[in-house]
């Protein structure tokens, strides 16, 4: 075997590799995962919806996550900067209130809201929350909410991920990106769904026609 | 030579291939992009800024890139659905009258800019001008910035790209992103620097010290 061999042989060897590389298929397997656009909204606890509503909350339309729902009521956000009105409750009533927001909403209320994960509200501020019967501050609990993918177990086996991981995300939209860091949530009554705030969809140029990839956290 | 040799050989190369993959290094050569956040704004025409001025645009402070600057006026912007206010206008005047803002006040205003470079404004739809004087209506000329990076032609050596080249450039905010199909535009007259808008810097998380990396325009 001469050096010509082997130079075909290392040639072959990085063709195959290029082709893996372009295709991602080690994570991806062509498998899209929807894109939600999450528009602004509040989690009660059941105690402020009563405070607030004077009865608990109603649902008036499911959402994509099994259990959740979107529910009859809608609150007024007041911050110091600003006020935005008909920002949407959604239920079933949680532990803790919280509040998720985009920066741009933050900017306009003139709160200093932190990216974080859902119910990780530790050190954030707070605002006051008023329906037309009556007004709740709360002390902390405003979110922007960090991007992050549903799914089940089984989706989690067919894109190789595990609970917690983070992966990268491709957005194929009128301003193509990718997301990294995002987080994968897995639970058996989730239903596959990227979940990215009104801003990341703005900055990306996305609507609900807009394909998601998974794939690795690199790049 | 065995067959033992001929893995070792190719075991290097993947080795070295992988080095190369991390880091990036063909195209980035490890020197950072400024990043700047464009504003809604206005161009106007020599006639547009004397029907709503009075006077030709005056100088308020120098721009990023040189013989660009914020002038002195501001105008309200007129949409079917809303209004924004103060919105700068930047000098000097150009050949035709533009609006540059983000998917979020067009919504606002309830326009359907599209995402274009600056310049290409045909097809686009208008919108309403007025100053504290006078009121311009344009037929056209309303856009979604397209992101894209200035840089001198020794810039554009340095990064091993051309005018007009698409690349991709690694965002390393709150939300890291890549963003791909970056447009870059070289002029000896330009200065180093990325420009995206509002929405697409809420997006990222980004501030005055993200910092940006070319790379080629991939994965």
């Amino acid at each position: 075997m001469d050096i010509t061999e082997i130079e075909q042989i290392v040639r072959n060897v990085l063709v195959q590799l290029e082709d893996t590389t372009t295709s991602e298929s080690t994570c991806s397997r062509e498998r899209l995962v929807p894109v939600e656009v999450s528009a602004r909204h509040i989690h009660l606890s059941a105690e402020h919806a009563l405070q607030l509503f004077g009865k608990p909350l109603e649902q008036k339309r499911e959402l994509s996550q099994p259990g959740q729902y979107l529910s009859t009521g809608r609150l007024r956000l007041i911050g110091p900067k600003g006020v935005l009105d008909n920002v949407a409750v959604l239920g079933p009533a949680r532990g803790k209130s919280q509040v998720e927001i985009s920066m741009t909403d933050a900017r306009n209320l003139g709160i200093k809201a932190p990216v974080r994960q859902s119910g990780d509200t530790k050190g954030t501020p707070g605002i006051v929350l008023a329906s037309s019967d009556n007004i709740v501050a709360i002390e902390e609990g405003v979110i922007v909410a960090a991007r992050h993918i549903h799914m089940t177990p089984d989706d989690a086996r067919h894109f190789n991920v595990r609970d917690r991981e983070k992966v990268s995300v491709h957005l194929q939209g009128k301003r193509p990106v990718v997301l990294r860091d995002v987080l994968v949530r897995v639970n058996k009554n989730f239903r596959l769904v990227l979940h990215i705030d009104a801003d990341e969809a703005n900055g990306c140029g996305c609507d609900e026609n807009t394909t998601a990839r998974i794939v690795k956290n690199k790049e």
